[in-house]
């Protein structure tokens, strides 16, 4: 996944923010601790975030970006059928999941911590579930028009569905360390959903 | 749900607890907070456990004895065929989320927040997930055993995968303060897993 660059300060926060709120939550995030472990002076901080609630938006803006760039490498790429193309897209987000330990999905831990706590975070979270099945059923539109699925399936219920398995699969697979609860997911998925009498039909 | 009455001021921190765990989580949960809200002086707190951490997991014994009396309520009613008493323990519980104004389910909000900081917690969650999977796994073997799913269903991938898109949803419904996705992934489930070529099929 790519990053734009930012300040280089900025971007070390961003970073480290990124590891700590995806291991410990938002409110386990010490600024302290986060300041300690990237050498940087209290004054940098406030320079570049007004304060927690923005720093920890402004991680997960970053978060999103990797997100986009994922589904953009794998859902553009023009050489694969779209099907493949989005197995391909949560392949490569179980690889970043193993690459960092297990520590499962960033916007399904913060949305579960604070969307009671926060309206910010609520709909900054709803908003990122939402773009991310929005391009998927981009996707599954494409392969319904090319007779890859059937065309009695609703690109954006089937999306919006994958994308909520995808999370609990996200949790239990933080839970257990391990990435078969995401594959069993996908398997299923893949095999079951798309199906000319799948529940996710038009009109269902 | 039904609950085991415990010494009453024991008991009226543990159901105060439970609300605030699940609207805010771990950390955000103080405990001067949770004494004012139940007017309990802080040695009554101490007295009763030993400190945040030990009362957590008490709330989630107390959490996990109402799923344990929900599931043996509907997957123990022999009246019904198994895979509708599976059901009903959802719609159950998702009647129970309603109540609470879709706050999602505690066991996946404290799963997030707490199992890359406290290995307590995570094999807490941990098991509370495997045995509410084993327990729909016994009634979906009935289902087998039965025909009413065919015999190549894997009994405990199938309530394993059931339990982890559950969870999802349930992110997703406290999301989105709706019971829609619930409702989505459960018409999804029963209607598309319990196939002769599932991908829980056995040796799939």
């Amino acid at each position: 996944m790519t990053k734009t660059r930012k300040h280089e300060t900025k971007q070390r926060l961003i970073d480290a923010g990124w590891v700590m709120l995806l291991e410990h939550g938002y409110h386990a995030l010490g600024i302290q601790a986060l300041l300690d472990a990237t050498n940087t002076p209290k004054g940098s901080f406030y320079h570049h975030f007004k304060d927690k609630e923005d720093f920890a938006l402004q991680v997960v803006d970053e978060y999103m970006g990797a997100v986009h760039a994922g589904l953009q490498a794998c859902l553009g790429d023009q050489g694969m059928p779209p099907l493949t193309r989005i197995r391909n897209f949560f392949e490569a987000t179980l690889e970043s999941y193993q690459s960092e330990g297990y520590l499962g999905c960033l916007l399904g831990g913060l949305g579960q911590e604070l969307s009671a706590a926060s309206d910010v975070f609520r709909a900054k979270i709803s908003w990122c579930f939402a773009e991310i099945g929005r391009q998927i059923s981009v996707c599954l539109q494409e392969a319904r028009a090319r007779g890859d699925i059937p065309a009695s399936i609703d690109p954006e219920r089937a999306a919006e569905l994958l994308v909520d398995c995808w999370e609990g699969a996200a949790l239990r697979s933080r839970l257990r360390a391990s990435p078969a609860p995401l594959t069993a997911m996908l398997d299923f998925y893949f095999q079951s959903v798309l199906r000319p009498d799948s529940p996710v039909s038009v009109g269902a």
